[in-house]
């Protein structure tokens, strides 16, 4: 069988989250999936992401990275922004709407991941030492304050800013790093955001495809 | 006096940094200068940030916010893309470069900057814990990871990925986060990297601009 110039893109080759659809390939199949773009996904090992053949496409030896013809991209932000703008379904054709879809882009990744991300990080690797329950509230703090934060601005509305768009797609993927904490129990506008954005067949379809790498078993 | 159509950026009426230029109105600054393009400021307090007047541009209560004719923006990767968009000098024309250099800026903010951020709240509000002294250490360790492969992907090259772009515009105003620590000696390529970001016209002039609000002394 000979690959044609389908976009490539990498995926741990056993991902850390067993499946749950945390890792940061996620975001790029969902946006491939969303816009009906056909895509190769070629696994990479811990080992091998930081040898140079990986580090060549991606400089942090992390995935997910994409490439097509002529083309070598990295981190989960442009590649998302780089399939909405080669295709419609992710970002709005009026030129202000689109600016604000790229900004919420950069507040999910930005703003909101970061105290989530450091709140997990202290969870995986400083359980263990004696002031890690005393961090824990201070850390949780600061995620309930972006939490508070983003649902105010949600409000009841379906989604951050008009129609589904590329900035949805991150935040809920931020978001679902939270699943399991039981820091979202007090705002049930996002849950009800993710479970929005979990629900979109583009999404399942999605998380289908990472799931099948981790169990061995061919999606759909 | 009747203001005109300028775009008009906000920016602490008084800047934690002490007018070191490291507070985010910077990046919009440089980037609007960088492209020639004039701006008005509007200064905030902290308390002023939280209030449903600010809030209502910037969901999280934060600076830098940017308006124009038609448009409200916020998170300072977006502004910065914004205006790179609108105008020649901040990204590449070709279509795979453009596309690089967006992903300089996404590394930037959501690679690079974070264990930088990490380290300096710990800072900031752990000096006086028990764990500050041990915790340090894996702190540092998380930025020199990031360090190591940024100053490895540069070489000797000027700029990240050919000529200077808003990849590189964000990059050097994360890394300026560091000039004080020491944490940057071991990398001359990166501390000459920042240093000629820094040279730039448009960076002194955005510089002056910043520092002029906390001095209360008019820039230039």
């Amino acid at each position: 069988m000979t690959l044609t110039s389908l976009p490539t893109i990498t995926a741990f080759e056993r991902s850390p989250d067993r499946g749950r659809g945390l890792a940061r390939d996620m975001r790029a199949r969902w946006a491939l999936e969303e816009v009906g773009q056909a895509y190769e996904v070629r696994l990479v090992s811990f080992a091998a992401m930081k040898q140079p053949a990986h580090t060549a496409l991606h400089p942090f030896g992390q995935i997910p990275t994409y490439e097509e013809d002529g083309l070598r991209l990295f981190e989960s932000g442009a590649i998302v922004l780089h399939i909405a703008e080669r295709h419609a379904g992710l970002l709005p054709g009026e030129a202000n709407a689109r600016a604000r879809a790229i900004a919420w882009m950069f507040a999910a990744l930005n703003t909101v991941e970061p105290p989530i991300l450091e709140r997990s990080m202290a969870a995986l690797f400083e359980k263990d030492k004696p002031w890690y329950a005393e961090r824990q509230p201070v850390l949780e703090e600061r995620v309930h304050t972006r939490l508070g934060e983003l649902s105010r601005h949600l409000g009841d509305a379906d989604w951050l800013d008009g129609a589904f768009s590329a900035g949805d797609l991150l935040m809920v993927t931020v978001l679902r790093r939270l699943e399991s904490s039981g820091l979202l129990d007090q705002y049930p506008a996002l849950s009800a955001y993710i479970a929005r954005g979990a629900a979109r067949p583009a999404y399942q379809r999605a998380f289908e495809a990472q799931l099948a790498v981790f169990t061995g078993k061919p999606a759909g």
